[in-house]
């Protein structure tokens, strides 16, 4: 039996696992976290029986406590709660499917306590990666990346031991607004950017998909995983997501993994790594497919992605500026505080306004964050 | 310092071959074997100087002989002499670069001696892939597939040790036909067939493309290099030739290998793998590709594929029969003595007429060969 713990078991990404964790039968749930949706949580508890969950809220974790009094799951709370559940004595695996910087202390809890991380938190290789992954290596824990492009320049790697990395070929759709211009962008609904052409995500992820500040983010998180300058990694749009990322080797050879847009994919290959398994699902069908198009990103009218390569080549803190102010502007725009193109503005405010520090320690990483959101919260 | 032979060494993945051993500085060429274009013989054995080579034709190994005297290369002439250049003592890979069954024998001697085989053979495997690969493993040797959508499956499938193959896509270009229907190929002329949209090859291979039975010819080699049966395998045209072949695993999976249409990249994997060295030659840019298209062969028209499928599929002898009539009746349309339809229908022909053996031995395959070329000679 492999043992997991999952951070932020009920979003999409924590739903999909479990899916997965069904479809298999020798995975056992050790622990779950969730933010508030205790409805959902109480569910996975009954079917999964861990031994313990967190609940973000406290107050919603008193209302667990009594709806399932009658199981023996424990619920702990709080990021002592979350940090808990990252380091639970039996657990080999943390699936770190938690949404922002909330998912980094758990995270390196985690690798200290030596368990492997299946990571689809971004922000922590984004904000942390130069504390991360020299981290993974002094206690030998393997970082698996379930993002779907991280997935599939890590399966394009397998059995390239020693062959350096020429360039990485980052896949993107070009979300819903490809091909559209700075005057077409300037009142789009949040209705509207949250239409995915491909791929079902959270909120938040769509919209950075929109904003093309997921694939920027993507781009620092894969020049840690992956050991490269950022200058290595060229985004290619690749509107129907079949490619899911590549890579080019010194000889010239592209490795590339293709698929159907499934999650449950790179989640499975990185639970059971080295070993594929059947998944249920559809399958690519090269003879009904067409044709499969390639562009150059646009950064000009999607500059948020331009700001990441800079943020990922200056590296020190202002990765961190960039995704704080990125996952603060985009709530307000979901809660229509902020206009569509506002978001990327106000990440090149902060970006432009913050002072560089050169390996910031955790603290000084969570300093700038909070830094970044007076930032935003003092404008006009 | 990696030593290895060439049969085949002036055709054109001969050249190609010492290409890449003239970029790398650590490989010695023990031996080299060519047919009869003594002249560019003359030129390699003075760059490379081997200790031996053979020419097919003994009148050329006389002259050979006399020009070469001056240095310390052996000339050896006939089977015998193709045997001798595939078991040299302190080689290690023999590259089989020749073209036809001539292949066959010289491969077995060479596999029974311990080499690794870098295949560029078809008709050794099509033919006897049935004793090949179980010699391969009793003599403990790697055959490296140096055939271009081979290498690229081959490429797909590292790092994926014991997960079993779905399915393999074996891409073709489709050749310079394509679309074409019976009608629009009944009088195509040698100069037409010659005409490759992407690749630089022999004349043979050429017109092999352009009828799909070098394809067909394809099928069955994978078969037998990767363990499958020919329904698992599925052609699928790709005009632009740059992805090279694809591998579709249990989880849905498809592990790709792109490139620009440049033989030396398989031959110089094959040669070291499974490190991977610099090459230099164009690279693909996917900022200005455009598109990749995807279409299902058109197995009516050029059906000597769906003859493949058969043949692959009975196994035997008919896959020998296949490739026997298919060797001469090209030879035939390249002397202008049949039509282009013919090739096909000569193939067609002399399966049906073919009473299967199983399991043949290598004498039955080369009797078999010899009835095939005997019943083409007397047509009509």
């Amino acid at each position: 039996m492999k043992k997991i713990a999952i951070l932020g078991s009920t979003g999409s990404i924590g739903t999909q696992t479990l899916e997965v964790v069904r479809e298999n039968k020798d995975i056992e749930v050790l622990g779950l976290a969730a933010g508030k949706n205790i409805e959902l949580l109480e569910q996975q508890i009954r079917e999964f029986h861990p031994v313990c969950v967190a609940v973000w809220s406290e107050g919603k974790a008193e209302e667990l406590k009594v709806k399932i009094a009658d199981t023996d799951t424990r619920v702990v709370t709080g990021m002592e709660g979350l940090i808990e559940i990252a380091t639970l004595e039996k657990a080999e695996i943390l699936v770190t499917a938690i949404v922002g910087m909330i998912g980094l202390r758990p995270t390196i809890a985690a690798i200290q306590a030596g368990k492997d991380i299946a990571l689809a938190n971004k922000e922590t290789m984004v904000t942390a990666g130069h504390l991360i992954m020299p981290m993974a290596k002094e206690y030998n824990v393997r970082i698996l990346p379930v993002d779907s492009e991280h997935s599939a320049i890590f399966q394009s790697l397998q059995g390239n031991k020693g062959n350096p990395i020429h360039k990485i070929l980052l896949t993107a759709s070009g979300g819903p607004f490809r091909g559209k211009k700075e005057e077409d962008l300037l009142n789009i609904r949040v209705e509207d950017a949250l239409k995915h052409p491909n791929w079902s995500m959270g909120q938040k992820i769509t919209i950075d998909s929109s904003t093309m500040v997921n694939k920027g983010l993507e781009v620092i998180e894969a020049k840690w995983l992956f050991d490269v300058n950022v200058d290595q990694i060229q985004v290619v749009v690749q509107p129907q997501s079949v490619i899911h990322s590549m890579v080019e080797y010194e000889d010239g050879a592209v490795m590339a993994q293709l698929g159907t847009p499934d999650m449950k994919l790179p989640i499975q290959y990185a639970l059971y790594y080295p070993e594929r398994r059947y998944l249920p699902g559809d399958r690519l069908d090269f003879w009904e497919m067409g044709k499969l198009d390639f562009e150059k990103p646009d950064m000009e009218t999607f500059y948020g992605l331009k700001l990441a390569y800079k943020a990922g080549r200056e590296g020190g803190s202002l990765p961190t500026v960039l995704n704080a102010a990125n996952e603060l502007a985009v709530s307000k725009f979901l809660k229509r505080e902020v206009k569509y193109l506002e978001i990327m503005e106000i990440i090149e405010d902060c970006m432009n306004a913050h002072k560089n520090i050169a390996n910031p320690s955790l603290e000084q990483i969570l300093q700038t964050e909070a830094e970044t959101y007076e930032r935003i919260e003092s404008r006009r």
